[in-house]
């Protein structure tokens, strides 16, 4: 069994702070889960462009509202505390936090911890995986 | 891009009451995200022992306090917000929540929302999967 407290996290290596969000990383892939799971902050007043084309996304909005624009679509949704969001289609979009918003995220494949975002809001394919296809082209 | 919100799900079938406990879904196996993702609230008072032998479990408190035990070593640890468990060996575990403890939790395997907890405190397997072996036997 592990046992984390996001405290502790926090003061740790697995708390990766970037332009308009920190995120503690309570799983990575080195756990074993096969999913990693992340307590992570989007600053008010962030627009966040973000697009995981190697990874499947869920959040769920704990303290804090803004907006999500699903950029294929043009639609917004309203963020607010019990609000999930799922990117099941490796969706392209942006996250307009207007306070702080704290958010609890699973990813699968598991995030290693190693990525960062790239110019296009992704993180890369674990190398481990490379000879597999991405869970979603 | 699937959103959810906790108040819609509470009043539908995805949500699920048993003794002890009440599970929000906000994604099933049939949301195709590799992971089911719940809200569930454990009672105050209540004992639950649990031993999922097929799909490991990560749960992150979010209100309450309680504690949990490891039945193998008999180690118990805090449970508050901010803590996080995972079973990533299927641990045999109780949860004993002192106040209700609102928690977000993880499963991988996904859980199909059909299972029900057998007499063990487990979830069967999937069945589709049954060709599988199961995650951790």
């Amino acid at each position: 069994m592990i046992v984390r407290n996001l405290k502790d996290i926090r003061k740790s290596d697995r708390n990766v702070r970037s332009r308009g969000w920190a995120s503690a990383r309570m799983l990575l892939k080195d756990d074993g889960m096969g999913f990693s799971f992340h307590v992570t902050t989007m600053y008010a007043g962030q627009e966040l462009r973000m697009h995981y084309q190697n990874h499947l996304e869920a959040v769920f909005v704990l303290k804090g509202t803004g907006t999500i624009e699903e950029l294929d679509s043009g639609k917004v949704h309203r963020l607010e505390p019990g609000v999930m969001y799922a990117l099941n289609n490796n969706d392209r979009h942006i996250v307009r936090p207007e306070t702080d918003m704290l958010t609890a995220c699973c990813f699968n494949p598991p995030v290693t911890g190693r990525e960062v975002h790239d110019e296009s809001g992704a993180y890369p394919a674990d190398p481990a995986n490379a000879r597999e296809a991405a869970p979603v082209s």
